[in-house]
């Protein structure tokens, strides 16, 4: 049996652990209060570029709840001001002038870490020094398809019509964004790494916005790109797919160690389409953190069954916690998790 | 062979057909300049509650693309001002009084729409009246899932994370709602078909934030209610599902004479999942109507395709045309769909 220090590296390796390792997409985020407090005297774009700030905010999770692993507190946009674009949080990232020219692409800097993003870089280290030794700290970046969807619309939006319309008024174009993109989210997830990151973690939040073609020429050929470049950093890669439902069967190839799922998939499906190869993270309901504690038990139940009591899966929701839910939900969830999944249902 | 006034019929029924019906979700919309024009002097609530405006608006696609069937032009929101809802469009949906407690529940009226909702009938009546005799009217409603997420969310969202975490919190009272709302869609609903609408769409646009036995407790529940009252109107019953891939397999069920998809689901996986017994409204992504004309041309030929040239096939968009989308490219893909297909692909 493995270490209790490496209980989610194992997992992410498909190794049998004693329980199922668990943390929360946004862990470290506005339903903390003691976030807010931070967030009311500093901007959210000053609080990813100091370090000692970001750091403080990436330990105050695991202060409340025995959590399983840290993710680096930060925006997957940062690293793109370090490129030359013109962004600006009011409050979700705003681009100056979007991308839509092959001028526009070639005027992008390659992203350099120490020059670019260092504090960044410095708030690894010093969480790194300061988490507890058993959690491990994941460092991330956004799927490079994720990104040119903010990058070409300019601003967040629903259907992310502009970006879309793009990629088949100009497929070429898009192309060539996505490696640019792919190739700095490599240096810059690479970097993490060399600075202390234990996992790397690539965001496709709008990967499930195209169809299944289009997924594979865009959004795959970025991810694949990127997670390639970072097969040689020893550290399991994990790649997170939102709405991705009809596009799994597409991920076989992908070297990635995980994948994570939102809640709309039921595990025992994606497991079946995955694969024995890949293990998977996942997926509740982050409503479900609003039930009373018996149902939010059962929900939690469910989602440990679904995923077949078998090593390889990691707890966590299927999409990022919401500002308004109660801490004291997550301190129920994790032992919720931890409680059941310890009474033998996932180990051999 | 069915006449040519009922190819769109036809095809909601898994009748052969010389070819392939086609009709686009918003096709009466602000993509058109003679839509346009009305409303830079009429507001759109005005518009949805002014028979001859209303009318006009309803024709002016089939003037300008041979469509195979028209759609009332109106808000899926429209009846619940009916109910007593505090509704504005800022442009979207606003409730002034978001529905959240039992009491807010019961004070809502059951809709009676020859009072509450005539000048939707009288549209409809002018409509039939007016658009050639080949061309069917389908009448429309949200689902009381998707009408439940505005009601007590207040307003559009991307998440509409009030709305899920209702159900988790208080499904008793969600249940109370969706029934209210589905008997009330149900009147609607009737009520369109006497005043002449030749088919009836439920459009469930939210259904797919649900995870699959919450899908099933809320947004079926609610459907089912609707549409099994509507079965003795004798026409055909459609149920549009967005983001809905992992929900497919719980329609079986369902008393849909067609089920809508949207363009992320290829349709031939659709078809396996649905079986022989429903027929298959979409799915073309939206964003294509941006790519040149070959790659238009390919990319509805692959739609067709994957329909498998059977009857029981109604092309559409796989959502809503987007605003800034080229009429030009409408006049396109209407024309390739019926060339394509009427050269004896989805003939039996």
């Amino acid at each position: 049996m493995s270490e209790p220090t490496a209980v989610f590296l194992a997992a992410c390796r498909r190794q049998v652990v004693p329980y199922t390792p668990i943390w929360i997409m946004r862990q470290a985020g506005r339903y903390l209060p003691e976030y807010r407090q931070i967030r009311a005297r500093v901007s959210f774009e000053a609080l990813t570029r100091t370090p000692e700030l970001a750091a403080e905010v990436t330990l105050q999770p695991l202060r409340r709840f025995p959590l399983d692993a840290a993710i680096l507190f930060s925006d997957i946009m940062t690293p793109l001001a370090g490129m030359g674009v013109d962004l600006t949080f009011e409050p979700g990232p705003v681009i100056g002038q979007p991308i839509r020219t092959d001028a526009a692409i070639d005027a992008l800097r390659p992203l350099v870490p120490h020059r670019d993003v260092p504090f960044v870089l410095e708030t690894v280290r010093r969480v790194r020094a300061e988490a507890p030794r058993h959690v491990p700290l994941i460092g991330f970046a956004g799927g490079p398809f994720t990104l040119l969807c903010y990058l070409v619309s300019g601003r967040p939006s629903k259907e992310f019509e502009t970006a879309r319309a793009f990629l088949y008024a100009s497929p070429g174009s898009a192309e060539r964004l996505l490696d640019r993109l792919a190739d700095a989210m490599a240096a810059y997830l690479g970097a993490q790494a060399q600075a202390g990151a234990q996992a790397l973690m690539l965001f496709e939040s709008w990967g499930g916005l195209l169809a299944p073609p289009e997924f594979e020429r865009f959004a795959l050929r970025g991810a694949m790109r990127t997670l390639a470049a970072l097969r040689n950093h020893g550290v399991p890669l994990i790649y997170y797919l939102n709405q991705g439902t009809a596009l799994l069967d597409r991920l076989a190839n992908l070297p990635a160690d995980v994948i994570g799922v939102d809640w709309r998939a039921p595990l025992g499906a994606v497991r079946r389409v995955l694969g024995a190869q890949q293990a998977v993270q996942g997926n509740l309901d982050p409503a479900a953190l609003f039930a009373p504690a018996d149902e939010l038990a059962r929900q939690a139940g469910r989602v440990l069954q679904e995923a077949g009591g078998a090593p390889g899966h990691i707890f966590n929701l299927g999409h990022g916690i919401w500002p308004q839910t109660d801490p004291d939900a997550v301190a129920r969830l994790v032992d919720i998790v931890h409680e059941r999944s310890s009474r033998g249902d996932n180990r051999l």
